[in-house]
């Protein structure tokens, strides 16, 4: 059994590092991304990914001990529970944050066999970015790119949102439009933007060969480096746009039905 | 042009409707709804809803003002900075809080000409439940019911997210799983719960005819009262199950696109 070491200054070096990620990309500078809850720590450990630590309150540490098994090789650090508070972004929080290695992608693990991209532009809503990693893992997409200017996939929220899509999907971070539109060319993929102006409703848009789904943030709408590309609309009424996870999850969906269903 | 009234003390009895209605269901005891934000205030004055009092900071009047236009028959009443504050349930307040009539439907507004109803059964998350009425209007639903258990629509994060929509679309709440059986057979109307396990895949149900999509919370499922219902599943890879909210908009997309899109 792994043993517990307890750490009860919020000073400590480990729990600035946790903190000082949670700000920010969460991500801590080494590259270990901020894991909060159980549910999480069950995909960690299913998915064998190396573990730096595991920090979790005194109460929370029977079930850590049950969900780790047998697995070992990581630091088990108990914190007051008002340490705790400090380190966890989410409200209700399980007592329990790990600092997980993120699957490192090679450039062309995004565009897979069949190439279907969703593309972040310029999303800030964590919660919608996780859902939308969520959902392109659901649909069978190869990958998705957060452009650069979108939120951190790593965010706490947008983790938790992901429900462990986060650690499954092909997953591009700092891409540039540019970037994308370059490579996608390279792959024989056509890039659409979606936008509620679409001059191409989404079930006549062909998405059946290799492409990327570019949706933009709410407010603002896809960037002007993609004007360019074909324009893609969902068609709606009484409504002057979608939820950007919705539209994502549309657009996802269509190109799922046109290529036959889940593979 | 309205003149506007001055409180500082959050003692008022007004303000303290708002922030009881806040902590609540979003509604005041005499049914007003609290509406943050200008472009909900917008909503609201292009509606012609009845409105009780416009709440803002000194610093948002000049736009209130200006949203207002000719619009008379509400209290405007500037509050300081830090009262604003309290009574917000955003983060990121824009300074304007209105209370708004909110529409009286009647039960039979839920069915429509060709009923498409959305059910939320027991869906906590504010944000969902918002994002469906808002897909759901989108969708061309002709109803959205909040049955008992689920999240208050109006919650103002649900109103939020919502985009104006909980203005538009026919809502009902506090029905019963049992009371939209009932009413759903005497429509016609063939009942669907979404499920991960369904037997049927969404695009090989019958979504033409009259029909109620019910959706359950992300934790529970759809619950037992609906366990007579044909299951409805949208076929998935690598996930567990979709975002609430997800579900919920693919089922009235697939609706939607075989009805024939958007009327």
């Amino acid at each position: 059994m792994i043993r517990a070491e307890r750490i009860s200054s919020a000073q400590n070096l480990l729990l600035k590092r946790i903190r000082r990620a949670a700000r920010t990309t969460g991500l801590t500078e080494e590259g270990f991304l901020v894991a909060e809850g159980f549910h999480l720590l069950e995909e960690v450990f299913r998915s064998g990914r190396p573990l730096e630590a595991v920090v979790c309150t005194e109460a929370a540490l029977p079930r850590v001990r049950q969900t780790a098994g047998r697995h070992s090789g990581f630091r088990l650090v108990v914190v007051p529970p008002a340490v705790m508070e400090g380190l966890a972004a989410t409200e209700t929080n399980q007592g329990v944050i790990a600092l997980a290695a993120i699957p490192a992608w090679r450039a062309e693990d995004l565009w897979g066999r069949q190439p279907l991209v969703l593309a972040l532009d310029g999303i800030q809503d964590p919660g919608n970015a996780g859902t939308m990693l969520r959902t392109a893992e659901a649909f069978g997409a190869s990958g998705v790119a957060a452009l650069k200017g979108s939120v951190s996939p790593f965010n706490p929220k947008a983790v938790r949102a992901s429900a462990g899509s986060v650690f499954r999907v092909p997953l591009r971070t700092g891409l540039t439009a540019q970037g994308l539109l370059t490579e996608a060319a390279a792959h024989g993929a056509k890039v659409y933007a979606a936008s509620a102006e679409g001059s191409l409703p989404a079930d006549a848009a062909d998405l059946v060969g290799p492409c990327v789904l570019v949706v933009g943030s709410e407010g603002r709408g896809v960037s002007n480096d993609f004007r360019g590309a074909p324009s893609v609309r969902i068609p709606v009424t009484g409504v002057e746009s979608l939820n950007a996870a919705v539209a994502a999850a549309i657009l996802l969906y269509e190109a799922r039905r046109q290529r036959g269903g889940v593979p």
